[in-house]
C-alpha cells in the first residue's frame, strides 16, 4: 500500500498524492493511504465512508469550519508521474486538486490545537456524475459529520477567495415540423429552419452582471449542442438545441427556469438537469474573518462547484485552493509551488488565530 | 432455383418477382431468374453483367429504344409475401419497381418483332450508393449496350409520363467559434449560435419554379441535417448544416453550384455529392412519339432518378411506370393493378405500331 509522509513539507506531498493514479471510481488506494495517515494522529477522530475520509479536532471551540478536497482525478492523459520544474509542480491532479488535499493534510498534521475546531473532508467522485459524488453522499449518510459555521472547498482558484457560484441549467429546446422527400420539400416543413429562431435569440441575448456582496457576476446562456436530421433526401421533423444557462446566485433554479421560459417562449422547453448556485454569503462573520486573514481580495467564481451543497446545508462556503482553474482537466495541469505555500502559510495563520 | 413465368398475366409476374426478396446487394436470385426466363427467347441476344441482365431484339429497325428497371428494393419491413386485395397489389418492390419489371418482361416475352429495335435491361442496386448502381456500371463496362434513340426508365410515376429529373447537389455549411467554458463563455465564441445566420437565409430562400419544354419545375433548398456540440458545459467551436440543394435540370452542376455557393456568402461551404439533372428533352421526335402513343399528358419529375444516367449518355429518357412514387420505400407499399395492365397495353401498342 502506499504511504503518505504527512511531516514531509507541502510541495513533496503534494507529489506524493499525484503520483497515487485516482481517476474517478478508482480512489481506493489513495483513500487508504489518507485514511492510514489521518489515523496515526491522537488529536483526530477519523470516519470513513467508501473512499471518503472526515478527520475531526474536538476542542470545544467556539466555531467549526470545514476544509474539503476531493481526491479523484479526471482520467490520466499522459501526465503522470508528477514532474517538479522551475518552481512549478506538472502532473495529472496537481491543479485539481491534490495541490488542496496536500494543504488539508499538512494543517490537520501540523496543528492540534487550531483556534477553530476543523473538520477535515478528503472525498472521491467529484468529476462524475452526482450521483456518485462524496460530499453529496456524506450530506445523506451523515449530515452531522458536515455540520460547521462555514467551508472552505479548495478548489484551484489562483490561492485567491472565490466567494458563491453561479447555478447552471440545461434545457432542450425543440422545434417540430413535418417530414417529406427533399425534391418535393414543398410538402413537409422543415424544423432545422424552424430552430433559426432559437439560434437568433441566443445571438441577440445580453448577459445579466448583477452585483452580490460587492461581487460582479456573469450570466450565460450558451447553445451547447444542436441536433437535427433524418436522412439526406429527407426534410426533418424535429431538431433539438440543447441549452446551458449559468446564473448568478441571486436567482433560484426556479427563478432561473421561469426565465428560460420565458426567453424562449413559444418553444417546448425541457429540462435535462439542473442545480442550484450558491450565495457568497461574505456578510457572515466566520466567512468575513477568512476573508480578512487570507488578504481581503475576493472573485466571483463562474463555475458550479461543491460550495452549492454547503449552501445547500446551510454553511456558508467559498472556494479557496492553489493552481489556476484553467489549466484543470487538460494534460498540461501544473501548480505553482508558490500557490501551494501561500494556501498552507494563510490557512495556518488564519487557523491559528494570528493574521496573514 | 426459383424460376418466372412470362406467359403468366402481369399481375402473376408481378407477385413472382416481388416473392423473390433481393433487398440491394441480394439480387444473385432474382437476377438468375430473369437471365434465364429470357434466355429462353430466341428472338433476344441476352447479356449478363454481375446481376444486371441486357436483353436486346436485332431486327435492324430505324430506331432503337431502352426500356430499363431496377432488380433491387430498399430492405424488407414487414411487407412480404405479395398480397392482393381489391385491385391493388400489397408488398415490398410492387410499387418501386418490380411491377414495371414485369411491364417489361412481358413486352420481351411476347413481342418477338417490335416495330423499333428494342434494348431490355434490368439492373442492380439502384437503391444504394452510387457506385454499386448497375446501370452506372453497365455504362462504364459496355456503353454500347445503352447505345438508343431514346430510354424509357419505368420508375413509378402513376402509369404516366414524368420527363426529365432535377438534379440534387449536399453541402456542408460550417461555421466555426472557440471553444470556453460555459461558465465563462464570454471567453470563447459559440460556432451554433453563427449557425442562426445560416439558418435565417433557408427560411427566407424563394424556390426558383423555371419552365422547361411546357414543364413547371420546383427547386428547393433545405437543412437536413444539423450537428454542433462538443459536451454539456463547452462553448462549441464547430456546427456543420448539411444542406440539399434540388435543382432545375436548366441548370448544369457548376451553375447550381455557384448558386449554393453565393447564397452561403461568408460561409465555409464544402460540396459532399452531387448529381446532374435531365433536360426533359421532349422536342427529340423519338420522346414526342412516345408521349402521343400514351396519351399526351407529361408532368416534370422532381426526384433525382437514373433517367440522369441516360442524360448523360446523350440518350433523351423518361420515367415512365406504375405505381405512385409517394409510397415507394413505406411499409405498405402498393401498386394499382390497373396500372400494370395500361403500362403493359400501351407500350404494346407503341412498340407494335399503333396508336394507343
Amino acid at each position: 500500500m502506499p504511504t503518505l509522509d504527512l511531516s514531509a513539507d507541502v510541495v513533496t506531498l503534494t507529489r506524493q498524492l499525484v503520483d497515487i493514479e485516482s481517476v474517478s471510481l478508482g480512489e481506493q488506494a489513495i483513500a487508504d493511504a489518507v485514511e492510514a495517515a489521518l489515523r496515526a494522529l491522537p488529536h483526530l477522530e477519523v470516519t470513513r465512508r467508501g473512499h471518503t475520509v472526515v478527520a475531526r479536532t474536538h476542542l470545544g471551540r467556539g466555531e467549526r469550519v470545514v476544509i474539503a478536497g476531493h481526491l479523484d482525478t479526471v482520467p490520466v492523459n499522459g501526465n503522470l508521474p508528477s514532474r517538479l520544474e522551475d518552481g512549478v509542480l506538472h502532473g495529472l491532479g496537481t491543479c485539481d486538486m491534490k495541490g488542496g488535499d496536500a494543504v488539508i493534510l499538512r494543517l490537520a498534521a501540523t496543528l492540534p490545537e487550531p483556534v477553530r475546531d476543523v473538520t477535515y473532508v478528503l472525498y472521491e467522485a467529484e468529476e462524475i456524475q452526482a450521483e456518485r459524488n462524496g460530499l453529496r453522499l456524506l450530506a445523506q449518510s451523515d449530515p452531522g459529520l458536515l455540520e460547521a459555521d462555514f467551508a472552505i472547498l479548495m478548489e484551484p482558484s489562483n490561492a485567491m477567495v472565490e466567494a458563491g457560484c453561479q447555478g447552471t441549467l440545461r434545457v432542450e429546446v425543440r422545434t417540430t415540423g413535418e417530414r417529406a422527400h427533399s425534391a418535393r420539400s414543398w410538402r413537409g416543413v422543415n424544423a432545422i429552419h424552424r430552430a433559426g429562431e432559437v439560434l437568433r435569440r441566443l445571438e441577440g441575448y445580453t448577459p445579466r452582471r448583477p452585483v452580490i456582496d460587492g461581487l460582479e457576476y456573469h450570466e450565460g446562456l450558451n447553445a451547447v449542442f444542436v441536433a437535427g436530421g433524418v436522412a439526406g433526401n429527407v426534410v426533418p421533423d424535429e431538431c433539438v438545441v440543447t441549452v446551458n444557462h449559468r446564473f448568478a446566485p441571486d436567482r433560484s433554479e426556479e427563478e432561473a427556469l421561469a426565465w428560460v421560459r420565458d426567453f424562449f417562449d413559444g418553444y417546448d422547453v425541457r429540462v435535462t438537469d439542473t442545480a442550484p448556485g450558491a450565495l457568497p454569503g461574505l456578510d457572515r462573520p466566520a466567512a468575513r474573518a477568512f476573508v480578512e486573514a487570507v488578504g481581503g481580495e475576493v472573485a466571483p467564481k463562474f463555475g458550479w462547484t461543491d460550495v452549492a451543497r454547503f449552501t445547500a446545508l446551510g454553511v456558508p462556503a467559498v472556494n479557496y485552493g492553489p493552481g489556476d482553474p484553467l489549466f484543470a482537466h487538460k494534460a498540461d495541469e501544473h501548480v505553482p509551488v508558490e500557490h501551494l505555500r501561500r494556501c498552507e502559510e494563510q490557512l495556518r495563520t488564519w487557523l491559528s488565530g494570528g493574521a496573514a
